[in-house]
């Protein structure tokens, strides 16, 4: 089923024609129709059976963050770009006759907005670290976590595959660098494994993260050089540009020094991830297998639908 | 095991100290539990089952819309207080070392952040009109629309019950006068005979919307006066003041007007919808029946489990 390489435009039209994605009028925001959601929730099952034996903590947070949370994990040093804060209407009767006229005359509306206490949620592990640095320090075992949620990200795209809300679901392994690094090895196989059993064509490459602004590409490139991060890799909407459907992340200990968490012996604890892309995940299997899942090879439905 | 009534603090601290909402240092912001996410799931689960044979159309949307689209639908006229907009940092290089400057600070550094092209979702509905209205008039047997997504509202509240971030699922249904008021009759004895399966004590009372100002008054007393919105209550932190779970609204033609979405015949389509506020059923359901589902009687167990 796998056809040539197609732009990003056409795939995002066909998706649009074949009624799996609904446009919303703002680009890399889009409805999602049952079909499409169909796929996501199975493949989120898989990734839920893949990691069933680790018998991980389930917590599932909404899609936005506490601010003072968000401020002190170092988001806006790298990634200011990226960030949604969320604004709200606090004035009186006379201001809300004021916003009203701006609206109707089609002016800007928004200036008078203020900053809540909440931040959209840039990567689903974010609101766990305050959460398990709250309990105290770690249990000699660590933590493992398992978590869901819808991100933002402010990256207006026609690329179906850059989408500003999409959901991230993560394993997030918190301890000794040994038990983080362990665990990071794990699934860079289990999730490779996953994917092929998909039949869908993947790879595996060392990555970096979209820093900001000049400093940025040396940070870039100081993650490259340590192998900090690795992707694996789908081609989506370009055969020479495939796209990150899953990631692995060793943080070190940036999320330990943000909240000052602790392993049992004291030191900060070290953290990892791994990361799947649910829209991109169901994107990939859209692009090689079909726009029906009704006529998927029978190796992957079973494998999605049991 | 329902108790006497206890307040929204105790019954807020007792489902944190179940470990079932997981606070994030913001009021209306938690965490849930694997367990209390079951219980959202079964029961998003029964509300699929019960509006099966009605073969609702199934559209996703992600938990932000169209600005454009949110000044369209007289939202900021009714409830400018609840509603949140997304801003983002948009400037270069010293604009982003004057942020982190203020960020170490502690001073307010988000003055700069502008307004992206998305407002958070007030209620799940909002972003099926306009994209019903983009297809042009209705069928003759009008449409019906199942959604479900995360809706923000800027209430900051100790009450568990009233969170700034929660789910809300709805059948939507879209048409002649006639048809969408068939459909909300039927939904307020489907919907009371839902709830009455799951052990709670529920009342169905005429209600209004929290309209903004003074003028909004008279939008609320207007409210009530045509019987537009009905709610099924249910008592969770005040036996005195219980709280709305399920609601069932007649829009009239206030979104047909908004986006010019006409029925077959060409008049202005009406819609109204049956909403379901997921965490307020959960919270309702540990709040009667016990803080652990596995104690919880086997019929409704049943009844959510299979």
């Amino acid at each position: 089923m796998t056809t040539a390489a197609a732009g990003a435009d056409d795939f995002r039209d066909a998706l649009i024609r074949h009624g799996l994605l609904i446009p919303m009028g703002v680009d890399g925001l889009y409805g999602r129709s049952g079909v499409f959601e169909d796929v996501v929730e199975r493949f989120n099952a898989l990734v839920t059976a893949a990691g069933q034996r680790d018998r991980a903590e389930v917590m599932r947070f909404p899609p936005a963050l506490n601010r003072r949370h968000f401020e002190e994990s170092g988001y806006l040093e790298s990634f200011p770009q990226l960030a949604g804060t969320v604004h709200s209407f606090t004035g009186g009767e006379a201001d809300h006759r004021a916003l009203l006229k701006r609206v109707a005359a089609g002016e800007d509306w928004t200036a008078g907005q203020t900053a809540t206490g909440v931040v959209m949620t840039p990567a689903a592990c974010y609101p766990i670290y305050p959460t398990l640095a709250a309990r105290g320090p770690l249990p000699a075992e660590g933590a493992l976590v398992d978590v869901y949620s819808y991100c933002f990200r402010h990256e207006p795209s026609l690329d179906p595959a850059r989408m500003q809300l999409f959901r991230m679901r993560e394993y997030v392994r918190i301890g000794t660098p040994e038990q983080v690094t362990a665990f990071r090895s794990d699934w860079l196989e289990r999730g490779e494994a996953l994917m092929r059993s998909l039949g869908v064509p993947v790879t595996v490459d060392l990555a970096n993260d979209p820093f900001f602004g000049r400093a940025g590409r040396m940070l870039a490139a100081n993650q490259r050089d340590q192998g900090l991060k690795f992707e694996l890799l789908i081609p989506i909407t370009s055969a020479d540009k495939p796209t990150a459907c899953l990631s692995f992340n060793y943080h070190q200990d940036h999320f330990g020094l943000a909240w000052d968490l602790r392993t049992a012996d004291g030191d900060l604890a070290h953290s990892a991830c791994v990361g799947f892309g649910l829209e991109r995940v169901a994107l990939a299997l859209f692009r090689h297998l079909g726009f029906d899942p009704q006529g998927w090879p029978a190796p992957v439905r079973s494998v999605l639908w049991g």
